[in-house]
């Protein structure tokens, strides 16, 4: 990534920060981190943060302690390392006065209490005090939106997951572990390049399939089951998204009914989806035709989410807050039916909102004719 | 785990809670969560919660959502598993009237800075009010010293992380890439039954040696070279964390110096190290003999950390900040030596301390003895 572009957001959030009134953010979400300044670093807890941004209208500051003074230099282009030697509340704290801030924006869902607690002290104390600001989502709202490097780098990511499905898909076999199979996910992901899998690998075979969320059991694959491959990868930051259900051998009739209703919803869903629709609407027309199929009581979650430098990342598509759809956003389509006895099917796609629709950028082509 | 071992830790925690005068304590932490329940999932991110803990005198339950449920129920026994509809603040708002709760303790280091406030207001509105109380580290201090399961569960961790490092050691030869190292302990890891690593491997050759914090990059290994790895797994929940510096080659006598300088600081911070030592004594001891040998503004970290669910956790072993080491702590003890040009060298080892001294978990006997 280079300056201009992180140089572009900037410009942009300081519009954005006009209107909330406060004259510099303080940005510790590892991602916003990412999106405005390209330093690369994990944090490893909440606890152990590996920096944090000061933004005003003039200044670009990265706080971080010397364990990555050589990373942020390198990485964050534009932006002045400071390296703090007491922590992060001490280092704001000095800062703040030789920026002229008076009023300091935090994220409230990622500063934690007893953080804003100890720089809440600090800042009264100085001369003139600077007062904290709640902010709500700013930046994850900016990200919802992707630019043209954005959209290629994701599309990266869909490809490389893309082509890990359809191997993973010929790999399966009855008698495999869940496990073996999540396992050689992380292997071809690795082999093809991503720094890490985006999320761990769901691989839910006959009743686990009925859980959503289920993790890989030693549990082995057998025939005429589902098996939900639910995978993605991180590639250069950027996560992937993508579902499929395979049956090794011939599921039960209800199963290929459930399949089918699935299928249909999701086509439905991505034929219809386009900028300008609220999220709620989009969420409707899948689960009514699941409805209509007699299944409503096993969808139980939201028919999608933005995909971005985080894999669960706003937009959310759900039954519930409805939030216009723009052109430029990356969300997944992936509804979903799971009866408890019988086994469940999920499909899903990551798709990219243009002028005129969706454009699907996950491609594997293991579906079934019932 | 058994329930008897996880209503053993709550009855600890209840007579912790008596002297902070809450009537009840809401645990978010991951790592604290599993520790009293048993319950294993992880989090995706600070914002999807897999679940919370609510525990008074008389009740254990553990708040989950739809998608957690069932593995809440098998996971976490001993504790009456609620699905909340409506997110954790009003499920909690929902349940407390019902404990007869008035002081609510909560993790200041773990709960945002929203949610508390989201919380606030829904508790002022009960009748009677519940207050919120901010509760610092209260579980975080239990962990610190280990029961016999845990001990169990580290030296298992310990002993597969042991046979990583030898065989990761063994196949090392220059040409290789920091990152197909790095790739190659994943699977050591993986196929020696590790569910994850505990923290990404560190695999710093040459130049990059000097930063402690290193990524795995594309840089191939060369000789007369340093090598440091870093690296940890994931066992049952339990984590291992051991370094080893290794030479391709003859290296410059500096580096030998170096070398020897920290694996005799090592030795002697190991030979030292009991109960009832304060642990800035310990680092100290260290300390003194890297400055002694000219090397005192290159050792930037502290001397070690505990270690447990959580590959960083109480106690922190460095020059500031003294707290008492105990009888049944696990913790790491890593010296190490970064001069930017020259190279680094880092030794770590894992102890157990026991009433006479430490007893070292991990082992390999690729040293050097310059």
């Amino acid at each position: 990534m280079k300056a201009p572009l992180h140089m572009e957001r900037i410009a942009r959030l300081r519009e954005r920060l006009r209107e909330t009134g406060v004259d510099c953010i303080w940005i510790v979400q590892p991602e916003n981190r990412r999106y405005l300044s390209g330093f690369r670093a994990t944090d490893l807890q909440l606890i152990e943060s590996s920096g944090s941004l000061l933004i005003t209208d003039h200044d670009t500051l990265l706080l971080t302690d010397s364990r990555y003074t050589e990373e942020a230099t390198r990485e964050a282009v534009g932006f002045s390392v400071k390296t703090v030697q007491n922590g992060i509340v001490k280092g704001i704290a000095g800062l703040v006065p030789d920026l002229g801030t008076r009023r300091l924006g935090f994220e409230k869902d990622w500063v934690t209490w007893g953080m804003h607690r100890d720089l809440e002290k600090e800042l009264r104390e100085l001369s003139p005090p600077v007062e904290l600001v709640p902010l709500d989502g700013i930046v994850e709202e900016m990200r919802e939106v992707k630019d043209a490097d954005e959209r290629g780098a994701l599309q990266a990511s869909a490809d490389l997951l893309s082509n890990i499905m359809g191997r993973i898909i010929e790999f399966l076999e009855p008698g495999l572990t869940e496990r073996a199979v999540a396992w050689k996910v992380e292997e071809f992901a690795r082999e093809g390049g991503a720094e890490d899998l985006a999320f761990p690998s769901i691989v839910a075979s006959g009743p686990n399939s009925a859980l959503p969320h289920a993790v890989p059991t030693e549990r082995m694959l057998e025939q005429g089951e589902p098996v939900i491959l639910d995978l993605g990868v991180k590639l250069n930051g950027y996560c992937s998204d993508m579902t499929r259900t395979v049956f090794l051998g011939n599921p039960s009739p209800t199963l290929k009914t459930i399949y089918r209703t699935v299928r249909e919803a999701q086509a439905a869903a991505i034929r219809e989806i386009r900028p300008g629709l609220e999220t709620t609407f989009v969420d409707a027309i899948a689960r009514d035709m699941i409805k209509q199929a007699g299944f409503g009581d096993y969808f139980g979650h939201g028919l999608g989410h933005g995909v971005g430098l985080a894999t669960h990342e706003a937009p959310r598509l759900g039954p519930r807050k409805p939030t216009v759809l723009k052109q430029g956003m990356v969300v997944t389509v992936e509804p979903g039916i799971y009866v408890p006895a019988e086994g469940g099917v999920r499909l899903e796609e990551m798709v990219f909102l243009t002028a005129q629709g969706a454009e699907i950028m996950t491609s594997d082509s293991h579906f079934y004719d019932w």
